[in-house]
């Protein structure tokens, strides 16, 4: 018994080596086929949204799918199976998404959530792992933890800027297009629209109050959407610097033993 | 008297570690309360802008908006009670903000200033107090001394090539769009959406010339719009810098105490 | 004789200080009032362009603008006169742009030269003569002379890929499109709108592979568009770092005196 | 034989100094020859794509072209003539874009392939050598080095947007706009077109629910575009250090010697 425990604990361990190491030959080409799975199947999810397709297409689309969800649901399996701790896998980020990327699939014999497939992009994340960038993403969350009150501050100015800017032209402009400034509500749709310069031209002011009150908050929401890259610019030149430091004091670390 | 005298003063001494600060428990229960009631009260001004909702939701935000209103008139009260230069308070900007968000309601009975309310929006800020960010604040504002020069030129001259673009295209597009480019005011408005580039779409030039030369005032103007995110970063990493000095005299001189 | 050219010369210097110089109260003034006109004379401009304005305003205009020209004519006469090295401030860059200014008013006896008066805007920067901001003016130039390299090659990469993106939209969609696509110049003009991301709405893909080349193209424009911002923040913190050095050194060879 | 091999040898030296090199003045001078013909047959093909140009003018363009091809082809024949290693230079990036630069006009004869024409443009980045800004392009290249990773991690977060943006959109209005948002492929376009603040306006969400997804993917989505300047701002200020530091040590080893 003792002995089947610890060759079941052996097969676990040499399995953790291809499912969640990605040093390793093996755990690398199985990494790989995860992710071509999950490009397949978001592939076949746009397709699958093309109207007038023909059933033969339709019919193998439904079959990729088939298969990618079976993979995903034994490497689903097999992640639990493994895990050292299960539960923790279970409802981590990760293990939230690996199951919602295949629990659309079994609920869909009895309601419809087709959309919920989406989520699979969220897996590619996952499966990307990050490894190969993870000194970049080390830089990044070292700047952001630099610059986080400045962001928080950023978007506290930047949202309440966005109500300012809705409720002054609900004001000027109300009047003259009751229809699409009828509300404050639908005046934040232009606010957004306008402050991030996207501009579709579906709602701009026509009465010349409400074309000067625009002049002034884009002069003003100009440089608001340049505040962020400037804040990162200075935060990445920061995190760099103490990249560098921890990596010299890690160094010397080692050399004193 | 005496003894009266010094017990207001104790009461009073007792509300403002509520009121006026937030670093006690008390002080931060009271700050939560008064911006709960501020963003209440701005969701209860954007529901009744929407046209066609029922009488009862109508009557319902009638009361909150009264609760809200007597709650911040009851603050604006206390504050100016409790204020040791009661003058400076009443005329400082957040003074008169506080007293800019209940006025509306008062003045409402004889004539409709209903838009005023939009600047409970701005109470919104200053109850944030902005203590949690104080830090971030400081470094903007160390940040904005620095480069103020930079942004007073790069404003005079953004406001310059506005001015230009707008003559010019004036200029190409009179003849050929009377309606749209009819004086050098409606091409104002023109260059400000096409040099912050949100470009709705129902002004732009529709001859060759107008074409040409906005081609180029495009080519010059994009290049503008990314200045203040240069200028800001460049400021922020020397903010740091200066920071980190302050901080480090600071606990120099704490040391030579 | 001696005597009275001695005389003019003290005249002219005393005028120098007024028209010249602006460290002093008259400079000062001086410059304040010329500022005034040239913003009267631009206001003026503007108004003047507006179509169906009552002949009684029109009039006044006329009035203000022949009031501005002639201020400008006595100022531009006696900077010649005073002028230490009158040719060399005839064909000076400010020189010209003060003639401009007046010129098109005496010209515009025999011929229609109304546009040329937006050259006033141009005195406008002369007149501020950014003597104020000079520091910052420093800095830029300081800033522009590091990154000149990078500007321009910037520069050139930008016109060459607005060209391909112009040449690749012209072939997806000179024959869906034969009136918006019809040549490579007619696509250059998409090319400007799309990648400084203005998108009017008056010209866009609509075939599926012009559809997918605009993608691609934008992929790639975005980043080229917030380059300047990355070059110049590089740019102004290593300048600020070179200012800092010139201002040390100069104190050092003051001490050294 | 030897001697006229030499003799060879000699004249093809010679004419390395004039096609290959650009720092003497007949390098140069047929350097800017090159560069001469490479934006006049542009500036042709472009003319050329015009429609209702008269046959005169498409005649003297078919001559200018002709006489182009003929330039071109003589220098890709001198060029792949005094090549070292021949095979090199026909395989590297340069040769085959001067071999696509000729190839179209002699297929022409064969098959339409004009618009391959437009290699040109490349070929007019190849011309200029990049010598004079080769400091800057180093600088750009050790910047590019610096932060390969946050560059491609910065883009695969991108796509990853733009994709989910895409599914959330098409979740949300392919009922109400079947023929806008009618699949995943057609809703990258709004996408892209969107998170990029192009927003031509052809496509935007029409419905509520649509509209308050956009509102937060743009919340999102504006920080994005600004992602990159902060990168490459960072990356440049430290490649400066980094290319003043190679700068020191090269000065150092010539001292040594």
């Amino acid at each position: 018994m003792l002995n089947m425990n610890h060759k079941l604990e052996n097969i676990k361990e040499k399995m953790r080596t291809v499912v969640e190491q990605n040093d390793t030959l093996r755990g690398r080409v199985f990494d790989y086929c995860i992710q071509c799975l999950i490009v397949i199947s978001i592939i076949a999810f746009s397709i699958d949204t093309v109207r007038g397709i023909s059933e033969t297409i339709r019919f193998i689309i439904g079959i990729v799918d088939k298969i990618c969800v079976i993979a995903f649901s034994l490497e689903y399996i097999t992640r639990v199976f493994i895990a050292k701790k299960r539960l923790k896998y279970i409802f981590s980020f990760y293990g939230i998404i690996d199951l919602l990327a295949i629990l659309p699939f079994y609920l869909n014999l009895f309601i419809d959530l087709r959309i919920l497939r989406i989520f699979r992009i969220l897996r590619l994340f996952a499966a990307f792992k990050l490894i190969r960038y993870s000194r970049a993403m080390h830089r990044f969350s070292i700047a952001y933890s630099l610059v986080k009150e400045e962001f928080i501050l950023f978007f506290m100015v930047s949202c309440m800027l966005i109500f300012i800017s809705a409720s002054g032209i609900y004001f000027f402009e109300h009047e003259a297009q009751p229809e699409v400034f009828g509300s404050v509500f639908q005046s934040l749709w232009w606010s957004a629209i306008t402050l991030t310069t996207v501009g579709y031209g579906d709602t701009y002011p026509i009465t010349i109050a409400g074309k000067v009150f625009t002049f002034f908050v884009l002069m003003f929401g100009v440089g608001m959407i340049t505040v962020p890259a400037g804040i990162l610019a200075s935060a990445l030149s920061r995190a760099h610097i103490i990249e560098k430091e921890q990596y010299k004091s890690k160094s010397a670390d080692e050399k004193d033993i």
